[in-house]
């Protein structure tokens, strides 16, 4: 092989920061963070903590020292359940920078799966929010190997027994620290899929993988965002890195707001206005309530003015079309969605349809923005039949979504079962059905098996719940399958009213899906309205505990 | 080492073609090239030629089994002298796809170096552009090993003897290709730097430094093109990748306009009208070309209109702040300035001033536009002084400007000696004298050979030109040292004016300079008037012949 002359220079997380603070020093990262509890309702009160990329660095570089300073080494995981705040940013930086792995666990969890994923990690230490202080005594009991306990913010009750403030555990160490050697194909961070069955999976993403990834949300056609963004990033720290938004907002110096707790959509319209944020992402459900609230003040005559918030990134669920087109026509916002997964870090495709791109019709521009868009440069997508075979492109035809790239998790850690079960040929196999049109703008149909197949067809569950959202008296609609003696299996509706008092009629519903290009055999057999559809931790609809709940439903005769 | 569980996925320059042939089938590749002689001014008389990323595909495949048929094996330069069309970008991808190296040769050097080139890359097979057919018999004669020559384009007097044409070479070979494996960190291109002193020294690019310079081109802060970006990249293939353009808008989807024999103002704007350009890039002679141009023919009362062109990128030397200026206030025109080498891919630095970007005042505004810019993501800058010594930022001191990266050379190719004397410690030595400021934002003082050592201190004349190409009076100023015996050396002011009938005293020079902040210690001492500055094959000024010309010159006493 004749080699290049390039240098060998790694791919790693340090250059990040290292780059932004030389660049730009006085760039703020802005944390609203509880100061105190309302004594009337109880609600956390929240406070803005402001620091800059200057005045972050000799933190983490003190952090870096405290971690070597408790023992830890290179590849030790380094635990956190934490919010989105100015420390949880310094973890994601100090952690890879000592050559360890920042692993962040899922703190929406229960008990049980976090104590798993303690102990399958095998966390010595661990970062833990104030306000889940409450929980180190479960902790320790069910995860004993974790030895050193950090909290995170002040403790009104008083530090609990063994644990280390934060502030102490940094404070007396030096502001500056040499990196270690760090070889991109390192582990850098960790985390577990919530998945609804089975035991949490552990995914080791790699310095190369985590750069390779900011660089790539950087494009025009993807995130776009540049030094003078201001990016809010909803979407939760200890979840896929928060879809790395702190690498690669760092990468290009752009200005960060972090909400911790404070993801209401008052709250989030109020501190967008005052920090001039351009860009939040979250997922569908964040959005879904920013725009009854952005509708709610329209009609109420008083409307949230936030003039610089101009791009809603969505991802980790289907949106529906009627809350994209609702944030468009009525409040002026692209909404630009994105589909990735635990397993790829996560960013795997984007929609590339812009704000300012003039469609023939608003229609085709709203079926066009809820598509998942087209994979990402160094990311390759295929769909599959049930043996394995591609299926070709631009049929309509829908099968087994596959994924391979730099940054698509190859196994999982310590798991030869659940890696075997999804990884084929060099392919990872994403779980979802999908198409791919013409053009390779993927869609999501549904989770494989969330389809439902009625007569020897598939129905999407995901296609009729997008639909079913638009309607104005509908907040939510899940729909599952439930066991028919004829057609194998037939879709029930599950379904949350705006206002319970406003219900609505099947054959309202079959109506308003009819004229929505769904087929007569496609229409759900039945609804039952609810109070509330379960959600896992990361907001996706927990279907397991709606079948659970129907499993010895009846559907109606007369389907 | 805990290695992540991230798939191995190597960076290969395939996978960018076969992403856009995916994603963007219809997306255009434009040329414009010579087809025929206009009978009366013997001038070329351009064409358009038209094809897409879908067509382009089956003819790389073609190419890529030429390529093997012919005996091309992996790491074997394929030797290019070709201009800017469809043709070139073919061979932009083929070469590195069947793991050879793109070896561009620059068609502008003289036959000694070509020869140098061809003989020392050791090209035994060379794809030569019709226009530069008649070197044919003389290449052979001074690299013999060069078996095979393969024509682009017609030869209206037949093909030389024992030439291939292009068409034929790749005609009869299948259509589908399957790529050999690729390591990222095999050679995929090659050029040689057409230095100013020295035997050309040669650069192996990787596919992964191409990889890596692509994505972090298209960051929004940087090039920032998209899918709806009509490109035009007006530096030539032949010279470090042409920038990078043919990959990085090929990674982007973007269409692609290239202009062969036809860099004229004229040419560029009634093609940039036609297709919708909206990125152009080339340097800084073109741009004061285009200025000029412009210029003229809103005078004459017949603008230009390319409603859609918004931003020039240059780079390659200095852009004189008037040029950037006028074409900004007077022609609504972005200028964005980078910096490179053939040593750096080429992308270093980028200014990030945009075209929306508010200032207190416009004049500040050209000044921060003028600049380098920033080091790009993955690539640091630094200053040494004499001895080594790293520089601080924000002094004001300039020192040589070292750069280190993912993509910028660890060596020459089989040049122990050059090698030696520009690597130093893990950096490379630009050459370069540079200031770099508190907030990192590099500036190019000159040429470290360049620099007029004035009684202990320095003078650029980088400054002292582009203040002179400021004057309404001059067209061209270039400034040397002149020997001298009191100071050591002093500036000569070299210029071309824009209208021989309008010359300018020294005294107004001056008046001019003192004018904008250059101190009186640094005014030249004497003008020199000339027809035309000698310049390097891409556009720089070519001192050594001035200094050679005027080594005997005797500045005035009054010095």
């Amino acid at each position: 092989m004749l080699e290049s002359t390039m240098m060998e220079y790694q791919l790693t997380i340090p250059s990040i920061l290292e780059r932004a603070i030389r660049l730009f020093p006085d760039q703020e990262i802005v944390s609203v963070i509880p100061v105190g509890v309302d004594p009337a309702t109880k609600a956390p009160v929240p406070g803005v903590h402001r620091t800059t990329y200057a005045k972050t660095h000799p933190r983490v570089m003190q952090l870096c020292n405290a971690l070597v300073a408790a023992g830890v080494q290179p590849g030790d995981r380094v635990g956190t359940m934490a919010l989105n705040t100015y420390r949880h940013f310094e973890l994601y930086f100090a952690a890879p920078s000592v050559g360890a792995v920042c692993h962040m666990v899922n703190i929406r969890l229960p008990l049980e799966q976090i104590a798993y994923i303690l102990n399958h990690a095998d966390d010595k230490i661990l970062f833990i929010e104030n306000i889940f202080a409450g929980m180190i005594p479960l902790i320790r009991q069910h995860a004993p190997n974790v030895a050193t306990i950090v909290v995170l913010g002040f403790v009104p009750g008083g530090l609990p027994a063994g644990t280390v403030d934060y502030e102490e555990f940094i404070g007396l160490h030096p502001t500056t620290y040499r990196y270690p050697e760090i070889d991109e194909r390192q582990a850098s961070g960790m985390c577990y899929t919530s998945g609804t069955t089975g035991d949490p999976k552990g995914v080791l993403y790699s310095h190369r993988a985590i750069v390779l990834h900011s660089l790539t949300s950087l494009s025009a056609d993807l995130l776009g965002v540049s030094s003078r963004d201001v990016v809010m990033p909803i979407v939760p720290m200890f979840h896929v890195n928060a879809w790395g938004y702190p690498y690669t907002c760092t990468m290009t110096g752009a200005k960060q707001v972090y909400m911790s707790v404070f993801t209401d959509a008052v709250t989030i319209m109020r501190i967008a206005a005052e920090e001039g944020v351009t860009v939040c992402a979250g997922v569908p459900t964040i959005m879904a309530g920013l725009l009854d609230e952005l509708d709610r003040a329209t009609a109420a005559g008083t409307p949230h003015v936030a003039p610089t918030l101009r791009t809603l990134l969505v991802g980790g669920s289907a949106t529906p079309r009627s809350v994209l087109a609702g944030l468009h026509s009525r409040h002026g916002l692209h909404v630009k969605i994105g589909w990735g997964m635990t397993e790829t870090t996560p960013l795997g495709t984007a929609n590339h349809v812009m704000l300012d791109q003039q469609f023939d019709d608003v229609e085709r521009k709203y079926d066009a923005m809820t598509c998942s868009g087209r994979m990402v440069p160094l990311t390759e997508l295929r769909i599959e039949d049930d043996e394995g075979r591609e299926l070709p492109w631009g049929t309509g035809e829908s099968g087994r979504l596959m994924v391979r790239g730099a940054w698509v998790t190859g196994s999982y850690y310590d798991n030869a079962e659940a890696t075997a079960a999804t990884q084929r040929n060099g392919w990872f196999d994403t779980g979802d059905i999908a198409t791919i049109d013409a053009l390779g703008v993927m869609m999501i149909q549904d989770r494989a098996k969330d389809l439902i197949k009625s007569g020897g067809e598939w129905i999407s569950s995901v296609d009729l719940e997008n639909q079913l959202m638009g309607h104005p008296a509908i907040r939510e609609a899940a729909v599952i399958a439930i066991a028919h003696p004829k057609w194998d299996e037939r879709p029930l509706g599950v379904l949350v009213l705006r206002d319970p008092a406003v219900s609505v009629s099947k054959a309202e519903l079959d109506r308003f899906l009819l004229e929505r290009a769904v087929a007569k055999w496609q229409l759900p057999d039945a609804y039952e309205f609810v109070d509330e559809i379960p959600k896992t931790t990361v907001g996706k609809f927990l279907k397991r505990a709606l079948r659970e709940r129907f499993k010895d439903y009846t559907l109606p005769v007369t389907a």
